[in-house]
């Protein structure tokens, strides 16, 4: 059967997630409910290139399934982007070689986190970044943002819930850029990341930056899996996956 | 009593537009309810420098309201956006003359309008900004808007169930700027705008724009009232009250 590819992007504020739940709303459940209607009633599995949590957003997620017919990208792309909700958007549609897996064949992940840093928070970011009303100072994040990068063993930075054995993930670059007085964004790419631990990253780096722990702090924890050293995890709404990328 | 003028913006997403109604949800509604706790359950009533519709956004509403108590202009503006939903907010609060009053002293207006022209609809845009996905001729819509500008009877840009005699507005000013290859936003300033006017404005540019309509249709429109000569009234989610001015 022919092996397609799509990038596709949703915001997330109003799915439990990615992945398809009993009695709950999910993007995965939404666009293989668009597929089974094409496909005259027979059902059709997505597979992602990794699960996204409740009220997190994507800009470049990829996802591949196999449909029994041969069809023309753009049209296929236009019926999927116009047949499934506009909080899910089809930016492209390709057929793949068979091989072709979204999950098991990505090779590089970026992800951005948003944080809202005004007094008042504003109600068309609420939805899109995290809001975080305290002092930071921004150069305590950047020396900490060093040690996330190169290759360790996040399990500390991993949420409970994973059935992920081996917890060594390569991080290339960590980077953050103030896009206004008011607005930060956090910049990860890496070969992958586990579950919830860029926003464990996030809840870290914002705890350093407010002094409430050290600047080495992610340095300790990962060397000795030293919970004490972590942050909570931010909240979902900052988080976009942006990209995921494959070889060529 | 003491009078107080509070800059607010709101996501107008989930509203029913601002004024109270029955069986609705509003955003005076919701500002009346927290006041209303404030003040040990007595009603406060807030007057707006205009009604917005259903869907349509403001980053810098004004509204005036008389309240009992002298209160910290800082403390006042906290409690009250803390206490009202997340999708209000309030940018300032400070005590103001008896004689204030946000809707007759209002003495210019600016709103903005955004139009996403991507092919495929941004998810992140679908709230806050029209889509529009066909052909746009960017000079006939420069060269059209310059006929708004000026002093006119503007009946004709005027939904019906509007109660106001006399339909003369000042508009001093129309642009547009091209934000991205796929985004537009439309500015307009001037003394006051009529019911769905901005929106009724911006149909019709669109369609000037498109070939639709001749180039000096806005001025053959104000001049004859002629409204075939007019396009269709712009969704409300691209709409946002930008800012209003007072005499100081």
């Amino acid at each position: 059967m022919p092996r397609y590819k799509a990038v596709i992007a949703y915001d997330g504020t109003n799915y439990a997630g990615f992945q398809v739940q009993q009695n709950a709303h999910t993007v995965q459940a939404e666009i293989e409910n668009t597929l089974r209607r094409f496909n005259k009633g027979k059902s059709i599995t997505i597979h992602p290139s990794g699960r996204t949590d409740s009220g997190v957003h994507a800009k470049g997620q990829v996802i591949h399934f196999d449909y029994p017919d041969v069809r023309d990208s753009e049209k296929f792309r236009f019926a999927l982007d116009t047949q499934t909700p506009d909080d899910i958007s089809f930016i492209s549609v390709e057929q793949v070689h068979e091989d072709f897996h979204a999950r098991y064949l990505a090779k590089e992940k970026v992800y951005h986190y948003y944080v809202d840093l005004g007094q008042t928070r504003d109600p068309f970011k609420r939805l899109y970044s995290a809001h975080y009303r305290y002092e930071l100072d921004l150069d305590r994040i950047r020396q900490a943002a060093k040690y996330i990068e190169g290759e360790h063993d996040f399990s500390v930075f991993c949420a409970t819930g994973s059935a992920v054995e081996d917890k060594t993930r390569h991080v290339y670059e960590v980077n953050l850029v103030e896009l206004s007085d008011t607005e930060l964004r956090f910049e990860f790419r890496g070969n992958g990341f586990l579950y919830k631990m860029v926003r464990m990253l996030v809840g870290t780096l914002l705890k350093i930056g407010n002094g409430q722990l050290p600047v080495d702090a992610i340095k300790i924890a990962l060397e000795n899996q030293d919970k004490k050293m972590t942050g909570p995890t931010a909240h979902p709404e900052g988080l976009f996956l942006m990209k995921v990328d494959y070889e060529s």
